[in-house]
């Protein structure tokens, strides 16, 4: 089996799940209890928190466990919005978030706001210029993905951030859920505000994720109770989870470093170009390292898919929580590609543990069964 | 060590640990992944949903995964709420819920609703006289705890079912995350129309909770993104969570009629009975059969808990959530004690895995850490 679907999951480490089992044996108490089993819950929490908080350059408190991406994007949307809306009720994202991002501030557009959508060029990047013109006083959050999941297009937050804050007094909300371990994160003196992370996509478990949160940034918490995680995030914490997910981090950053990813993706770059029958969706340089999107005009995305799992290699049309849908990329469309471009595309996605004979594979098969599909489709036509 | 402090969570089963780990190397594909790791995955949840809603006698698209119990009564709340704001503002609930609903229904108040609070006996028992007075065509939702976490005390939720459907259109939601597994939970024929459970309370993990939402009920989602679990809850689901939780719930059922949690607790309450020191709250009869509350009145609940720890045995100041910020026990409260009374509770929380030594044990302990401590306080007033 090959898995090149990681950018919709990727296997836990084997230390992770393990760490995960020993809380869950010897360390199950409740962190709010007021005995030693407690108190230890406490401690290993509050050592995953300044770990998770060293490995993004920020402060401890700055740092909230929660149950994955989607509760990130869609908490510290929200409670952003909701704490800022006396001060203005305009809201800036671009036309290919992820649907946790976009969904949630398509509601809030219900609930009286009004947002900006960035287009994205060809290359699927956000225009600096248009953020300037769009920006406001009455703007109180910009929301960016740093990695977009379908293609791999790298946006530049650092750069973004500097011009919110020279035009505004909005809130920046980076969703790098893509990019952790893959991109370079630099929060510390950069306009960052808020920050989220899921652990499913680095390696660790999925039901985990994270937020960045700088002090004293004004947030409506958007679930209530026993006021854990500072009052940010109630519930009771998932300790095992916690430390899994520090752990987590701190293995795939030891492997951050790796030419791995870069050669893999080079080598698809090369091998795409030299075919007629593709297109290339993903930016030729300067994508993530892990993400290649092609599209073949005329299949259909899910047939390829099928065609190269019959050999034993998996990977995915455009985004996982849309492939079931069979939805036509929102992404790829605002990237300037036609729909029939965009039905035809998939998504390889890598992670640093994906090996070069694995890559061979996917070029053999590849060659193997996707030219006698176009024929079929000749005479067939979509 | 000898753990009676299951209320605030308990030790997750071994079988329980075993299924997550399986899932997690074997079969950690995205569920909305295309290819066999996705569809495999996929069929796993829906197994595990399935499950769970055999054992509560309910449909299985009636089943939603979730991150706890917190954000489980949040979302049926918030969610109900939202959804049925156009027909009424009025939300009746009680004077001892958990925080997760107390504090959500409090948030409600500031958005527009009207909030009532069922007042309780000494017992903890809401009264239904007052239910039927305080419904009005404006009710749209009550949320009644089934066994309440501090004490014990188990609502007539069938009774209260019936009055709240004959009189109102009042949605009805029931926090039954202490009564899994300890007092039969009957859905079927009911007028229960959402149920919360937590998978940590009942020997699964933490992280894990369970919503039920009768088919067809008007709900507003409160997680936006790639509309996972039929739209209600996005987010990557968390199979192996999922899946361990059913385990959970299966093992805990297997468990359920075994009469040692009985006949603990009759012998705490016999015990309780017997010494001069003690005033019984949790009520004498009728109680949860595994929380027994007891307050030594002029002690610290805190002080209690430590002079236990030192004899090897971990018990809880009320609810686990609040007890590390020492405030006083509303519950206990809204039952008639006075606030020395409320100081003083202790709570025993125990499991079907609790076994009779550990109870010798903790009689024991008692008899000979608790009255020095009364010696101590005479001369030292708190
Ligand atoms: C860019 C991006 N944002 C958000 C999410 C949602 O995260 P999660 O799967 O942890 O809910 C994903 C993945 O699904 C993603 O790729
Ligand atoms: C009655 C009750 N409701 C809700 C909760 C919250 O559940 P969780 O700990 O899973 O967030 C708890 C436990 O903390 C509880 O005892």
């Amino acid at each position: 089996m090959i898995y090149l679907d990681n950018s919709a999951t990727t296997k836990p480490y084997k230390e992770v799940l393990s760490s995960f089992i020993t809380i869950n044996e010897k360390h199950f108490g409740n962190p709010s209890s007021l005995h030693e089993m407690g108190t230890t819950a406490s401690l290993l929490l509050e050592k995953a928190r300044e770990q998770a908080a060293l490995i993004l350059g920020v402060k401890s408190d700055e740092m909230i466990f929660t149950s994955g991406g989607t509760e990130s994007n869609n908490s510290a949307i929200k409670g952003i919005a909701e704490a800022n809306r006396y001060k203005g009720r305009h809201i800036i994202t671009t036309d290919i978030e992820h649907p946790s991002v976009y969904n949630t501030v398509k509601e809030l557009e219900t609930k009286g706001f009004r947002v900006s959508f960035l287009k994205v060029n060809q290359e699927g990047i956000i225009s600096l210029e248009e953020l300037k013109r769009l920006l406001t006083s009455e703007t109180i959050l910009v929301s960016i993905m740093h990695v977009n999941n379908e293609v791999g297009s790298i946006q530049p937050i650092q750069e973004a951030g500097k011009i919110i804050k020279e035009k505004s007094k909005a809130v920046f909300h980076v969703d790098a859920i893509q990019s952790f371990g893959k991109v370079p994160i630099l929060i510390e003196n950069s306009s960052i505000d808020s920050l989220s992370l899921s652990a499913h996509k680095f390696h660790g478990m999925k039901g985990n994720g994270l937020l960045y949160m700088k002090k004293n940034l004004l947030f409506t918490p958007q679930l209530s109770g026993g006021s854990q995680e500072r009052g940010i995030r109630s519930g009771t914490e998932n300790v095992g989870g916690a430390v899994s997910t520090a752990k987590a981090m701190r293995m795939t950053m030891e492997n951050m470093h790796s030419q791995n990813l870069n050669q893999h993706r080079s080598r698809l770059v090369h091998f795409f170009a030299s075919r007629p029958e593709v297109k290339l969706v993903s930016p030729q340089q300067e994508g993530a390292p892990h993400i290649v999107n092609v599209t073949v005009p005329g299949l259909k995305g899910e047939v390829i898919v099928h065609a190269l799992e019959q050999e034993g290699i998996f990977i995915s049309t455009t985004s996982a929580c849309s492939s079931k849908k069979a939805q036509i990329s929102k992404t790829i469309l605002a990237m300037g590609f036609s729909e029939k471009d965009a039905r035809g595309s998939v998504r390889i996605s890598m992670s640093h543990l994906t090996e070069p004979a694995e890559i061979d594979r996917l070029l053999e098969a590849w060659r193997k069964v996707i030219p006698p599909l176009l024929k079929g489709i000749k005479r067939n036509e979509v």
